[in-house]
């Protein structure tokens, strides 16, 4: 069995959601158990889970844990666990799609199932795009990342972390870089961890870096996962992707967008309609709840940006690869 | 008086060389007392004094303490002052002018005037060098700035810092942005502790932020400072700062660099030519002697970049402003 698929953060346990507390990584490897849909989307909210398609995953299992409590839960958690999170539209995928089971008369047992093949579809949507994302890799490449987008943020394998596993696997990624992402961190305590588990050599940098790294010629793709895809192409994702598109552009280098097809939201036609979380100043104002800036000062904390199409080289996901995606190529792959 | 002109980071006492401890801020006002050229050395090495300008200021102070000792020890501090730090060319420009006045005969109370000819004419500098930039502004713009180049990189006053203390002055500036400047958060340790001294409001941003930033239209300048400034108009400064002026150019924002002419260096005929000092891992690794990152971890320190002259629409000096700078002007103004 390859190391690779060790880890997983979503543990289904009948009457429980297990999660791995990512906001403890990479020193504890604690679990949370959520007993309903409020603690699970409390659990949302607090970025115990986070990442797009586990965010998904995660607000299904808590559709069931509701479901089992009887039809009047049910009705209250749905609404709770859309409001979550904003910007990731696999949250609101993922209850779409457990609504419609309720609405065709499913029990708990069933949603259960659903939950269940959503989870497995993920997994299975991960591997074949770390495929086809591979395949487009040169040999001998190196690749920078950002934000976690792997066994973390997904039901495992990863998105863009997965087709650098892939390519890793496949002997096509020589270099592997990862970009910290303020200011959770999340590609300096998530994706470092994950790579040191895997044994992939890979180096940390700090996300103002980019630039000067991207021109010494070591990283020839940019690989980025997403949180919504719009119709026309654009794509939101952690804050800072946006910056790297325009520094991979500058340079010559492609940049690869991987996610899952639930990720794409066809009824938002461009960007500029997605809504961007913003959270907590504090965020940047503190770290590890003691103060690191001045009493006083105050902080713009959006943890999303928006990467326009014309930026893009190519999107990856289960249904196939979209080379330079635009309004047209969107809709023949996802009407 | 003005508040802008109460924070005084290098104080010459005399015997001594007293520095406000820069890694201590912005909650503790700590100052150390260097006894002697290895020890001002040391305390550029280790950050308690930073920012081009005030690291050579503070070499010149290292040089009268030696001085004070002898010609043993003046001859002995001198290189261990040159290579306390690579990139900022001022420190190499200051040793310059005080070995010019050793070569002539002068004596300690000499070498004590000439220091603090640097130091009173860093401020004289930074004055005018507001007043040049602010000038250049529109009105109602809203300016971002990057690492600290303010009282605590300077003499006083600031290079970028003081353009942005002269505009807002002057009120043609409506809106600070800081940038926090990874991995040792000058911006939002320092600048942000100056600007909330100076009651000027400012808002902090993650430095991968600025492009989501910049696309917002709320930003119509980028001004950042330089350790050294190339015979082709190429500037190095803090890492990040290349990223930037990408971004900038991408936005249509303009690019501004402020520094005195001690941080020219027309020797290095162009940016490739600049050593970029590596730092430590451990500051992208760890947090406050904290390891953050999973043991096993590697990371890439510059801590410094070089912005091409092409992407820097202004490069303001005391001696005058380049616009658009290339070989030619930069003969012209520092031939």
């Amino acid at each position: 069995m390859n190391s690779h698929d060790s880890i997983r953060s979503v543990l289904w346990r009948g009457d429980r959601l297990r999660l791995l507390d990512q906001r403890r990584l990479p020193f504890a490897e604690d679990y949370i158990d959520c007993l309903s849909a409020e603690e699970v989307a409390q659990a949302i909210r607090d970025l115990v889970v986070r990442g797009a398609p586990a965010i998904g995953i995660s607000a299904a299992w808590g559709v069931v844990l509701a479901a089992q409590r009887g039809r009047a839960a049910l009705a209250a958690a749905l609404p709770i666990l859309r409001a979550a999170r904003p910007t990731a539209v696999n949250l609101m995928w993922a209850l779409d799609r457990m609504q419609r089971r309720i609405a065709e008369g499913a029990d708990a047992a069933a949603l259960e199932g659903e939950a269940q093949a959503i989870q497995d579809e993920d997994l299975a949507a991960n591997r074949h795009m770390g495929e086809l994302g591979a395949a487009l890799l040169g040999t001998d490449v190196g690749v920078i990342t950002h934000c976690n987008t792997g066994s973390l943020a997904t039901a495992g394998y990863g998105t863009a972390l997965g087709v650098i596993r892939a390519g890793v696997s496949a002997g096509r990624i020589a270099r592997v870089f990862a970009g910290e992402t303020r200011p959770w961190l999340q590609g300096a305590r998530l994706t470092m961890w994950e790579l040191v588990r895997d044994q992939i050599p890979a180096t940390l940098v700090s996300d103002s870096a980019a630039a000067h790294l991207l021109k010494s010629g070591q990283v020839q793709w940019v690989i980025v996962g997403a949180d919504r895809i719009a119709a026309n192409g654009d794509v939101a994702n952690k804050i800072g992707t946006y910056q790297l598109a325009i520094v991979a552009r500058h340079h010559g280098v492609k940049f690869m967008v991987v996610a899952p097809a639930s990720t794409v939201d066809m009824s938002t036609s461009s960007g500029e309609h997605i809504e961007i979380e913003m959270r907590d100043p504090d965020e940047l104002l503190a770290h590890s709840g003691q103060r690191t800036v001045v009493e006083g000062a105050v902080a713009w904390n959006p943890v999303f940006d928006v990467t326009p199409a014309g930026l893009i080289d190519a999107l990856v996901t289960e249904r196939g690869v979209i080379e330079k995606p635009d309004a047209a190529r969107m809709q023949a792959l996802f009407a």
